[in-house]
């Protein structure tokens, strides 16, 4: 295999058709930015939203804007526009509270379908809130249910015909492993299970096929690959054939029919609204649809292709440069299992982030010794992707990662 | 009864120690803002950091501000800022999602303390996601429990030896009716049950003793008097004595013992961090900050004898001026019975309202016939109340509320 140098990273990127959208946001000065997969990077376009909000729709408009601004429509607006990249439909999608919020009223509905099935299949090395919000609410139902914990390895014969429910996540949050969305649906429906799938590392990271695939149920956030900003609102899909006959607990006036009758008791939307709850956080949402906004501006076809050539040049320079540092790769090496990150396993996986980051290399690391490097299409270039890996040659090769300053403390990442 | 004129107002405004506060907020020109009690005014400092946040900490700190910019310690940071405004201690309160989903976070957890009782009392006439919340539990946990519906006359009655846990809202969203807090509560235990207060129409309008009145459980919003913003995340007040007794459902890895440990299996953590749930909305939290911080800064005695006299001056004029309108006044004319706001019954109070806005006087309205006018006593003088009812009065004398363009159409506020 012919060695990469890095004026073959430069010529690809003068040929990167998304090498534009680079300067749609702010990123600082000598970063290579490799955590997008846990915080996407800041669109320019959210300050000048977040004053218009706040100057204009808070500042003057003042309680008028609920209408005046689409407020009041903003999780569903916002929804619709989402639909697009997930490949859901209009009205399916409501952009609203939290991920595992959102687990929990979809493994509500998923479980209310199936009332004479108990078992629910999970991976237990999933992103834990899922488990938690699944325990969480296994435990309030008064027990009953049996989370059948299983890996990847397991999952198939884990889907059996006494499943009520199977949650995936579609792309693991340590390893950047893609699962089949289709195949494993089309397994789950096959003993009349129902599909939930977990998006996070996957809406905005490449075109997610939800309705192809024949979907139930989804959620994910907005804050990685669709750079909603820090804590943005989630989102949640709910297949239309589920709509108005499965229904959810927490039943907020948002979720009304009519919640401007304030009526005494509640009587449930019949459609994706039942999916609000209470108010939302106008700012943080509005903010939110510029990332949405600037992803459904890039064509996700070339936004796939580029993520997956930089993942693959990525794990080339680690098979021809970081060999002898007893470091593994533990994301596949065939791409159509692969989300947009690569993660690299290493005993002292925190020190070696921890010197990256010095170096302006910000990744992320997840315990005990995950050391993950999300790349994200739209602000990266491939020349980012050879400096990264020179720095981590660099680290390695030096030692400098065995300086006390980056001696392993909580991450908060 | 001396006839009140203008000039009074002006003189009262004079020796407002309040006044000053007025500047620090953004209010537009001609406007008399009487709808705080829905969504507070916004103030100035909120730019400034919101530009801090989206400039630096998420356009330059990125992921690290987790850590840096205290974003991961927010909710508990500003719970803690907060407990000083309600009679709470630290760590017994967390600003976090919203009030619904805070709402049935408590009343899960009070429902464990006592699980031998089967009866919920609350006001059926609540502001509805208090009711459609409970309501959703309810039908959750497979029925079995009965919400006892009471209105105010009938609540003392209401709680009985049977009660688990009594819910009730100190300020009526409609009337403004102002409930004794510490006889209430005293009534609740008396009897063996759990009590949750919702403050939402209290936090910031007038000093607040939860720990003086022995509350258990109480949520709250941010984005009326304290003026954190359209849609501000909630917040959730939990007594001491049931951290790590009480537990709640929705179990996200921020309400993990050990969330950093990514391990399979929830544990909760066993203070004021289990009612975390996931990630929040930090720009929106970042920026209620700013709100809570400026009434912090004012002296809640002064605050709340403010709002009184502007209440009290109101009525005075309604009762001056607005005779032979058809208009009833329906919050208490006894001060300690009262919120900060004023509500006015009319048959047409849509179309008021709406002309009311038309000249500047911003109140709202409350199917079927309630017209609510908040007084929040950092941004509004005696003169603007003059001024307001100056507006009713021309607006019931000319009969301009009957113009078409006041018609009724469905209102969000």
């Amino acid at each position: 295999m012919t060695e990469i140098i890095r004026s073959d990273c430069e010529a690809l990127d003068r040929d990167d058709p998304l090498a534009s959208f680079r300067d749609e946001f702010i990123l600082p000065d000598g970063v290579v930015y490799l955590d997008g997969n846990s915080l996407g990077a800041r669109p320019k376009a959210a300050l000048a939203r977040a004053h218009q909000l706040l100057d204009q729709e808070w500042g003057i408009d003042l309680i008028r804007s609920w209408n005046s601004a689409g407020w009041w429509d903003l999780p569903t607006s916002l929804g619709d526009k989402l639909a697009h990249l997930i490949g859901a439909g209009e009205g399916e999608v409501v952009v609203t509270d939290s991920t595992g919020i959102n687990i929990f009223k979809v493994m509500s509905s998923a479980l209310t379908l199936r009332p004479d099935r108990r078992v629910i299949v999970m991976e237990g090395s999933n992103f834990p809130t899922n488990n938690y919000t699944v325990q969480g609410l296994v435990e309030q139902l008064g027990g009953g249910y049996d989370i059948r914990f299983v890996e990847e390895a397991g999952l198939e014969a884990a889907i059996t015909e006494d499943v009520a429910v199977v949650f995936l996540t579609q792309v693991h949050y340590k390893s950047g492993r893609k699962l089949d969305m289709a195949a494993l649906t089309a397994k789950t429906q096959d003993v009349g299970a129902i599909s939930i799938w977990d998006l996070c590392h996957s809406a905005g990271a490449f075109e997610v096929e939800l309705n192809n695939c024949n979907v139930d149920f989804a959620v994910g956030c907005t804050y990685k690959y669709l750079n909603g900003g820090p804590g943005s609102p989630a989102f949640v899909f709910v297949a239309k054939r589920h709509q108005g006959v499965s229904s959810q607990p927490l039943t907020g006036w948002w979720g009304h029919e009519a919640p401007f009758a304030f009526e005494r008791d509640y009587r449930p939307a019949t459609d994706i609204r039942q999916m609000k709850t209470g108010t939302q956080p106008m700012l943080s949402l509005a903010v939110a649809e510029v990332g949405i906004d600037l992803m459904i501006g890039a064509n996700m076809c070339e936004v796939r292709r580029k993520s997956l050539a930089m993942t693959e040049l990525f794990i080339a320079l680690f098979d021809q440069r970081c060999t002898g540092y007893d470091m593994d790769l533990v994301t596949p090496r065939d791409g159509s299992k692969r989300g947009s990150q690569v993660s690299l396993l290493h005993k002292d996986g925190y020190a070696i982030v921890q010197a990256m980051i010095a170096r302006g290399v910000i990744g992320d690391f997840r315990a005990p010794d995950n050391m993950r490097f999300g790349f994200t299409p739209l602000y990266l270039s491939y020349s980012d992707v050879w400096d990264a890996v020179e720095h981590l040659v660099q680290i390695m090769e030096s030692g400098e990662w065995q300086h006390e300053d980056y001696c392993r403390v909580e991450a908060v990442t």
